[in-house]
């Protein structure tokens, strides 16, 4: 993509509203805008970043073995009577009336009709277990949004529901999508550790917050300096392997691990102290068993092996994408901007042409980008005629994981130059190295 | 993908509410379930479909030079104000109160949300033409939605909108999407014929709806028969050659074509009969220059060269990718189901194993779908306990192009049988063979 074809309208000064790193960061480097109080637009270089993100959450719930649907936006009231929580839900639930007069809302959350669905077709056990998810966006009416994507009220969330026979099954299902959460964090950049989280009335201990590290983070975190050493399982994990997977999660929820609400300062101090890790921590994801809390009130069962019927148990299992994504940049920036993770980067490389109109500098920069594009690599030219500085800015700015930068200077020695973003480390190479090196051939 | 872990719940019974042969295959196939009034959530079939629907959609759109972006789906009153569309919009805009007695809406489209984006940034002629495009649901308060995702409330539109600096900028943006449709539809098995649609009070020629022939089409059409024997630009076509893509729009539009509406008896009459095509048509996309229409009254406008101010010149370029798939089994279906054009079948081979749980037909099944997956298809495995007939008829109403049977008595002689659904011949195969062919490997 060259950027004199591009729409990226970059913000040279700290917009006023944003409170946060990542809230500023975004409009600077136009990703984002502003439509409302918690809506935004997701400008090109955003929704590459979302695409991304998405790609990658949806690879890892398929290899676990859920399957992907799309449920609408709007939802009917009388759905939400059956569970009991079109009453009990408050303001934040965006209510409207169509031309009829019908209540109607804009789902905040798809419990309900994921499990209206489970009951109009699955009649016996023996199609489960069921995993269903979805990314769609979803409302709340938050009182104050806040924080940018943060804490937007229309936002983009991966839901997943499991259905299973009995808590049995529930709890393999969850420790699949634990796994699966595990992967996918992983696949980020991101350390993302698991934490307990309060199961409320429905009780015991599936129920778990996925917290990554990160200064400026929301909340006090407290755990075990063992998370930071862990491995996450490679993509050979056996997802059909019960055994395997419950394995891994008892690896994961051995240590020591809470967020301030969870705290227990009685276990904590037994830790030695070297291996205390307490930091800032924001929450990406969210897994949850709830049993049989939908599917009694609703009506969802199947007929078990027994003969009888059984009320599913099921679980929801939760990532924000267009959340998850501020919060990557909240962990991952310097002064400079931002500082992208290569998996989820808008695009890999930042072509810098120095002397844009200079004939041999855009014969070399026509030569990198169409080589690097032909090994599949997304490059971004900046072939404008803004002065080097302002193209530095804006490279180190939108965070691209390498910038290739070529000078008159460097052209009639042959060479260009590889800057790393996160180390600034910089080094000359033959433009032959240069395509080699970043198309990932040599 | 097995059919056994799949959620695949096929109707046996023709569902009554289903007024049309898409809505009914739709509904039969496990794609689509009814929520609510034109409501609808799309099933992992149909969720496959619509992926591979909006990814050619997005590669001709990218290829145009379109930009994509995401808009949020509620919207502000206010912006709609400052074009006097709120008012002026009927019941169809669905109209929403937020917490605070904000007056919001479900976008029903997204022009002057777009025009918003584009004037907070864009300042200078130099930065045009731009065009930016999301692929985003919409909601339109229909009285009486039907035909299933034909003619739903919530639908999933891709809208594009292009910004020029005058007419002649907005011709040639509009030419290009010309094309991009044309390249977008054929890649889809359609053919699309461009008639030319009412311009209302904006005036002028530009604006055309993409037409596909079908017996149940929803309306009247006629056009030359040279329509059908056109050639669709591959795609080393050059968007960035304005006269090479005038070229194609000149013939494209040049024989006569239009609908029912803008029917013209005379020039009708001037055809020879054997060149005249009458015939039913749905239409699957519409593009539309307006010129100043949002841009005047919403104050979006650039420095031209002369150092003035001129509003922007816009188009508009729709498809609605819910709609499209309806519409294309509405053109492609026989009376036992669906008949998938490749390009976006959900899976691109049926592998039907006669008799699971036989040793030698599960081993050759396995084979088969690893052999298969490798090369890159996507297979869907019946591995069921169903009767061979149940499994014939699944693999028929869902329509994926080829069926790739292993029967105890095939396997014992080394052969499978490859059925093509849209012809219905069949031919014994050796098992390498049937990789080769299907893997595209010979």
């Amino acid at each position: 993509m060259r950027l004199s074809r591009y729409f990226l309208p970059i913000l040279k000064e700290n917009p006023r509203e944003a409170e946060i790193v990542s809230h500023r960061l975004m409009l600077r480097a136009g990703m984002i805008r502003q439509q409302g109080a918690g809506s935004f637009s997701w400008l090109p270089l955003g929704k590459r970043v979302l695409d991304k993100v998405c790609r990658i959450i949806r690879e890892e719930q398929d290899r676990s073995g859920a399957l992907e649907i799309m449920m609408p936006t709007i939802q009917s009231a009388d759905l939400w009577r059956e569970s009991g929580r079109y009453d009990a839900y408050g303001k934040e639930m965006l209510r409207i009336k169509d031309r009829h007069e019908r209540d109607m809302l804009y789902g905040p959350t798809n419990e309900e009709m994921v499990t209206d669905i489970f009951r109009a077709y699955v009649k016996s056990y023996k199609d489960l277990p069921l995993n269903l998810y979805h990314i769609q966006w979803k409302f709340r009416d938050e009182v104050r949004p806040r924080f940018g994507v943060m804490r937007s009220r229309e936002f983009l969330m991966k839901d997943a529901y499991s259905f299973d026979l009995d808590y049995e099954g529930a709890k393999e299902a969850y420790h699949r999508m634990f796994v699966a959460y595990l992967r996918t964090f992983t696949r980020m950049g991101l350390q993302a550790i698991p934490m307990r989280a309060d199961t409320g009335p429905i009780g015991g201990d599936l129920s778990h917050e996925f917290i990554i590290l990160a200064e400026t983070g929301e909340s006090q975190v407290y755990c075990h300096r063992d998370y930071l050493g862990f491995e996450v399982p490679g993509e050979d994990v056996d997802f059909g392997n019960a055994a395997e997977i419950a394995g891994i999660v008892g690896k994961w929820t051995t240590p020591y691990a809470a967020t301030d609400e969870m705290h227990d300062e009685a276990a904590w101090s037994a830790i030695a102290g070297d291996d205390k890790v307490s930091a800032r921590g924001i929450e990406v994801g969210h897994i949850f068993h709830f049993g049989e809390k939908y599917s009694k009130p609703m009506n969802a069962s199947v007929t078990g092996p027994d003969g009888k019927e059984h009320f599913v148990s099921m679980g929801s299992y939760g990532i924000g994408p267009s959340r998850l994504i501020a919060a990557i940049i909240e962990a991952s920036h310097d002064e400079n901007g931002i500082v992208w993770p290569e998996s989820i980067s808008p695009f890999d490389v930042a072509l810098i042409n120095m002397k844009s109109g200079d004939t041999e500098c855009d014969r070399v920069c026509n030569e990198l980008e169409a080589a690097l594009s032909a090994a599949g690599k997304d490059v971004l030219y900046d072939d404008t005629d803004q002065r080097p500085g302002a193209k530095f800015a804006t490279a180190d700015l939108i965070g691209l994981p390498w910038q290739l930068i070529v000078s008159p200077r460097g052209v009639a020695a042959g060479e260009v130059e590889l800057k790393n973003r996160k180390t600034g480390e910089r080094e000359n190479l033959s433009i032959a190295a240069a395509i080699a090196r970043l198309g990932g051939i040599a």
